[in-house]
């Protein structure tokens, strides 16, 4: 296969998803310019180095508030966005953002322990939200998140920005259509050497740890390859550092198994790096690595490889959220159920991991 | 790090380990020009299609007898390689290969089920052996074939062809230079689909199954990349087709523990191909994909991909350990004892698989 019928496909696919208004800047979407605020709540890393940024080039949206708890960042933020004092606040006065009518959307940036608070009360002051993964610190916390959006009949969608990305696009378009046939097995990793001890990842009452912050990914590349939901999980925590890591998980192995037969094999580390997603089918595999990344995917199979560009994923994850709240165009399954099923795999994961690898039904 | 430094470090190494000989065709080493005479026993499709092509290449060895079960194969290996009819044996008549002063090393191509019986008998005929892999069906019979070769003064080496291999020679280089750091965490796996359903590899009789085929280059990988002998191991198996599978294991996951903390998380299959290595360090990685072919391999690590020369794995292999037998000249760890080493680790996976993922210590 060359390389011109992949693009031709994804361009194909990605129509077919709604998806390629985004890609192609097509203005006919959004036909009175408004575009949706949003709002950061939370201005660590990611909000500054990733997504703000990102509001820079979507089409749809764009940031109209930050809230913050640490007061030095907030000039450089008017300085680069123009953030007016109007369009700050801190995690006190949050709830005043109900009055803002530039604010559409709340982006939850936060740790992961926070993110059950500052969603419900995102959704009381009666904006839709956008929360990082993973969703909740365990199901039941997602499940009480999106109970609350359905009564506030507002939308809750997860940080999953891999679903606009075009290597995984192209992954999941050749798994629906079986073009290497069944899908018989999945290898996955996920995992970077965390520095500072000092960082919440390190802490359990962030909700901390290796699976919780990148293993997640992998759980999600399993699941929308195989295209099934796991029904057992077994699971091997392993420490090499029990001082940095005495509160957390520094390295799971697991393994998920699904309905069809199809097995996952999956790893996520705080001590080393890893980076890949592998799927074997009857007759053919797909492998991307790296594959989680924020540019530098790269996708392989048999004979060839599939070089599509890199794209903004934040940007057109965001996009295609603001463009689902305008005109009803399904988003790429990255709503608050899509963030259930996740915490469901890893709620399962911890408990087989504490039980000396016994097999958890899902 | 540039691809010269490289070379020109992996060529250092290879000297350090002796081998430099066997690359460069240096002839000093054999100055009597005798060739030692090689028996293959067994003539399926490695015998066939790489031991004996790869024996008009070797420099210290040579074919001098073929045993077969098949008197219908016999004629080819006539005409391709002029072998006369005194250097013909069947499994029953094998043992006068005693007489036959022109066969020095009786290389056992057999079932695993086999490799026992005939290591035991060419010993008693006063040979040395190399046996394919893996060494036996269990590490019991291993421990008999390694007394046995003790009590009659032979040696017994195993088919551990990519010891000779440049790739998995320069990730040993960096792992045991602890060119990254310490060693956190390895992922492999080497799996392939078995169409024929009534091959021996699909038989318990014969000691066929995925780990025994195929998974024992992942235990070798993560062994001698991560320089420790572990000392737990924890499996699951997973059946998607009970018929095809009925007698042996399909797929496999498992994860073995090293002293030093290092965790080796590995898959092996006989339904879907998958073929890679990779070691994470504190402060880089390396991959290899693919790892376990007989070409193709190649090398990727943080910034660079090293691409070696494809090289006749198997002739390296025989040479090398002709090598050992002619001068002395340490052979790369391919003896009988690595053998066993990696039966004990098979034996532990099965008995994990058996027991729901228990841990077997080792």
């Amino acid at each position: 296969m060359e390389r011109r019928k992949f693009t031709k496909t994804l361009i194909t696919s990605m129509g077919a998803l709604g998806l390629s208004q985004n890609l192609m800047g097509n203005a006919l979407l959004n036909n009175n310019n408004k575009k949706l605020g949003i709002a950061l709540v939370g201005l660590g890393n990611y909000s500054t180095n990733q997504l703000a940024p990102a509001l820079l080039e979507t089409k749809m949206c764009e940031l109209k508030a930050i809230v913050t708890g640490s007061p030095c960042k907030i000039p450089q933020w008017k300085t680069k966005y123009g953030i007016m004092d109007h369009q700050i606040y801190n995690y006190e006065n949050f709830d005043a953002i109900a009055n803002n009518s530039e604010v559409d959307i709340i982006y939850i940036v936060l740790p992961n322990n926070m993110h059950k608070e500052f969603t419900l009360r995102a959704f009381s002051a009666g904006k839709h939200v956008i929360c990082e993964k993973p969703l909740a610190l365990n199901a039941q916390e997602a499940s009480e998140m999106i109970a609350a959006g359905k009564k506030a009949n507002r939308e809750l969608y997860v940080g999953y920005r891999l679903h606009y990305e075009p290597h995984h696009q192209e992954t999941i378009r050749l798994c629906r259509e079986q073009a290497f046939g069944k899908i018989k097995h999945f290898e996955g990793g996920f995992g970077f050497r965390a520095g500072n001890p000092n960082q919440w990842r390190l802490k359990k009452l962030y909700g901390g740890g290796a699976l919780m912050d990148v293993g997640i990914y992998v759980i999600q590349g399993a699941r929308y390859t195989i295209g099934e939901e796991p029904i057992a999980v077994t699971a091997r925590e392993y420490k090499t550092d029990k001082v940095k890591f005495s509160e957390v998980d520094e390295l799971i192995v697991w393994q998920m198994e699904f309905p069809s037969g199809a097995v996952a094999s999956c790893t996520t580390s705080f001590s080393a790096s890893t980076n890949h997603l592998f799927v074997a089918a009857e007759k053919g595999f797909i492998r991307l690595s790296p594959s989680y990344t924020y540019n530098m995917i790269a996708g392989y199979t048999r004979g060839y490889s599939f070089d599509f560009p890199q794209v903004n994923q934040q940007a057109l994850h965001m996009d295609g959220i603001s463009n689902h709240l305008i005109n009803g165009v399904p988003h790429l399954n990255t709503g608050g159920d899509e963030g259930l099923r996740d915490m469901k795999v890893i709620d399962a994961i911890f408990a087989s991991a504490a039980s000396d690898g016994k097999r958890i039904l899902i």
